[in-house]
C-alpha cells in the first residue's frame, strides 16, 4: 500500500482510524506497593468507542512490558503502523468498539506518556530516574483504577491482556473482586520460573553495566543504548519460538554467500535482530526496562496472597486463560495453572490452548481462533 | 572435603591424578578452510592412560565452545576442580584409561594454550586478534589430524565429544572415514537452527559493542568483560533446562526476604548468573569467542556436502549418537537426524536419549545410564 491507499484503509468501516491520546493527571500522592509516593501523576490512555449511559460496557486492555496505551488506531492518516491490538479491537472485531468503550493505560513507571522514571520530579525539578518507586504490578493496576473512577466507571466488563498484560489482569480481578466481571489473561503466568527471571537478570545487567547507564542518570537523548539493545535482542527471541524462527530466517544468508567469513550481519535471523533493537532503542526507556522486568519478577501470587488457590478465593468474575503451546517464556502449563486454582475456588474458569507458532507473542497476531475464542467469551 | 583430603582422593585407585598439558608445534603452514594460512601453529593437548605397541588405542575427545584440552584429573594436587569430563575419563571409568590412550587438544582459534587470536603473529611479533584467520570445525579436526599423524598414531579408536565436540567428531568421521573407527557425538547438531544462531549473534554483540573490545585490539589483561560477561550469563541459560533451573533455585531469593525491592543480586538465579560469567571472563578470551561462536554457526553438513546424506555417503564408522530429552539448544531431534540420514547410508549408526533434565548440558554430568551407553559402546 502506498500512503495515499493507507489514508483511505485506515478511514474504511471496521477499523477505528485516527485517535489521540489523552492524559489523566492525578494530583493526590500515590503510594507504592513497597511504602514509597510520588506527589502527582500522569496516566496517558487511549480509548475507543462510546461510554454507555450506565458506564458499564467497559474493556480494559493492559499491555505488556515494551507494549503502550495505543493498541488501536493510527495517531495521524500518514502512519504505516497502527496500534499493536488493533487485529483485535474495532468495530466488529472481537473486542467490538460499536458495543464496549475501550480503554488502555501506559503503565505507571513506563516511558510513552505515563509517569516513569524519565518523568520531572515535581520537588525537586529532576528527573526521577532510579529514585523513582518500584512499581509492581499491583501499583499499574491501582493507578489504574483512579483513573478509571475519574472517569466514573462503575465496573469493568472485562480486562484482558496478555504476558505482564495478563498479570495486571490477574491482579485486577484479585483487588478489585466486585469491580471486574470477567478476565482474560493470555500467555502469562501467576510467578515467573526461574529461567524467565534469569533472562530479565541478563537484560537488566546489559542495561546497569553499560558504561552510559551511569546509575540511570543518562541525559534523554543519550543512554544506555548498547545495553538496551542486547537486552532486547535477547528478549525477542524468548518472544518467538524455535519453529517461527526455522520458518521464517532459518539460515538464510542475506547475500546468499555461505563462503564468506565475517563477523557482520550475514545471516537474516541476525540482521532481523539488528533491525529489532535499533527500533526499541528509539522509543523504549532503559530505566523503564529496569522497573518493569523487576516488576514482572516480584509478580508471584502464590507468595503475596500465602497460596495461589487463596489468591483467587474472593474472584467475583468470571475468566477466560489463553496459553500458546509454542510460549517457552510463560509456558502453556501456568496458564493452565491459573484456572485450575480458579475452579477449586469455584470461579466459573477455563482454559484454551492455541497451537499457534509464535512462541510468546502469539496473543499478538491475527488469529481466527483467538479472534473467536475473545469475542465468545466477551458476548456471553 | 578439605584439601589435605582432597590430596588423598586425586591419588586413589581409579582417578588419573596429576596430569600435565603438553604443546604440540608445528612449523609448517596451516591453512584454513577459508583460505588463509598462519606460517606455525602450536596446539595444547592432554593425554591418559598409555599408547599400546600397535597406536590404535586412542579414543580422541573434543571439547565444547567453553572447554579446553584438561578433560580429566588435576594439574596439581591442590586443585579443587578436576577436568571438565573426569567422571567419564579415568581407569575403570566408562572412557577406561587401562585401556584406552586418551587425547584431548585446546582447539586451534582458542585461548588455553592452542594459537588463536591473542597469541602471537610470528610475522608481525604482536597478536593476531581478529587478523586471525576464521576458523571452522573442519580446520579444528585437521589441526588435530596434524598432532595425531606426529604422534605416529594410526587409527582413533574412537572419536567422542558433546555440543561443539560433537561437530568435530562427526567432522572426523566424514573427513577421514579411514581413520576413524567409531564416533560418539552428543548433544550436538549437523547444522543450528534460527534460535541457537540468534543467541550466539546477541553474544557477539554484546562483546562486540563494548567499548572495550577496541575492534579486538584490547591488551591482554583487559577485555570486553562487561560485553563477555552478559554474553556468558545469556549462554548459561541456553545450557541449562527450565525444569533444572526450577529445582536449583526456583525463585528463592538469597536473603529470603520477600519484601525488599531493588535492582541488586537478590535472587539465587541472580547470583548464580553473576558467579557463572566471573567466573568465565577470568579464563575466557572474548576474539575466541567469537570465533568459535561462528564456527558453530558456519557448520552445516547438508550445506558443505550437497545433503545430510552426501555427507555420510563415504563413513566406514560406527556411531552412537546421544540426545537429551531436555537440551533445548541442540534438540534430540537434531541428534536423531543424524543417526537417520547416517542408516540411510547404510551406516551401523545407533541413537539414544536420555530422560537427562540438566539440559544442553546433560552430556556434562555424573549418570550412570550414559556412563553405561558410552561403555558398552566403546567395549562392542
Amino acid at each position: 500500500m502506498n500512503p495515499a491507499e493507507e489514508d483511505i484503509a485506515h478511514a474504511v468501516d471496521g477499523e477505528i482510524g485516527l485517535v489521540s491520546p489523552k492524559d489523566f493527571h492525578s494530583s493526590t500522592p500515590f503510594e507504592f506497593q513497597g511504602g514509597q509516593k510520588i506527589s502527582e501523576f500522569t496516566l496517558r490512555y487511549e480509548t475507543y468507542g462510546t461510554l454507555n449511559a450506565a458506564r458499564d460496557n467497559v474493556v480494559l486492555v493492559a499491555h505488556a512490558l515494551t507494549g503502550d496505551h495505543h493498541c488501536a488506531g493510527v495517531h495521524s492518516l500518514n502512519d504505516r503502523k497502527t496500534g499493536w491490538w488493533n487485529s483485535m479491537i474495532g468495530p466488529g472485531k472481537p473486542i467490538d468498539t460499536n458495543r464496549f468503550f475501550v480503554l488502555c493505560a501506559n503503565c505507571i513507571g513506563g516511558c510513552q506518556g505515563s509517569t516513569g522514571p524519565k518523568s520531572v520530579n515535581p520537588d525537586t525539578g529532576k528527573p526521577y530516574n532510579l529514585s523513582f518507586p518500584f512499581v509492581t504490578v499491583r501499583d499499574m493496576v491501582k493507578s489504574q483504577k483512579i483513573l478509571l473512577d475519574s472517569l466514573g466507571i462503575r465496573e469493568l466488563y472485562a480486562a484482558i491482556g496478555g504476558s505482564m498484560g495478563g498479570m495486571q489482569v490477574l491482579q485486577w480481578a484479585i483487588e478489585y473482586p466486585e469491580y471486574v466481571r470477567r478476565i482474560i489473561p493470555m500467555a502469562t503466568t501467576w510467578r515467573q520460573n526461574a529461567q524467565a527471571m534469569a533472562f530479565d537478570e541478563v537484560g537488566r545487567q546489559a542495561i546497569m553495566q553499560d558504561p552510559e547507564w551511569d546509575e540511570g542518570n543518562y541525559d534523554e537523548n543519550k543512554g544506555p543504548n548498547v545495553g538496551l539493545a542486547i537486552a532486547r535482542m535477547m528478549a525477542h527471541i524468548t518472544y518467538l519460538s524455535d519453529r517461527s524462527m526455522n520458518r521464517k530466517f532459518g539460515r538464510k544468508r542475506q547475500d546468499g554467500d555461505s563462503n564468506r567469513y565475517s563477523f557482520d550481519i550475514e545471516f537474516e535471523v541476525e540482521s532481523y535482530l539488528k533491525h529489532q533493537a535499533l527500533s526499541f532503542i528509539n522509543r523504549f526507556d532503559a530505566n523503564t526496562y529496569l522497573y518493569f522486568t523487576r516488576a514482572l519478577g516480584y509478580f508471584d501470587l502464590a507468595s503475596a496472597y500465602g497460596s495461589l488457590d487463596k489468591a483467587f478465593q474472593n474472584l467475583k468474575c468470571r475468566a477466560l486463560s489463553v496459553g500458546f503451546t509454542t510460549d517457552w517464556l510463560f509456558p502453556p502449563s501456568q496458564n493452565r495453572e491459573i484456572v485450575l486454582a480458579m475452579l477449586r475456588q469455584g470461579v466459573e474458569a477455563s482454559y484454551s490452548e492455541l497451537d499457534i507458532d509464535l512462541g510468546h507473542d502469539s496473543f499478538l497476531i491475527e488469529s481466527e481462533e483467538l479472534f473467536n475464542l475473545v469475542r465468545d467469551f466477551l458476548n456471553n
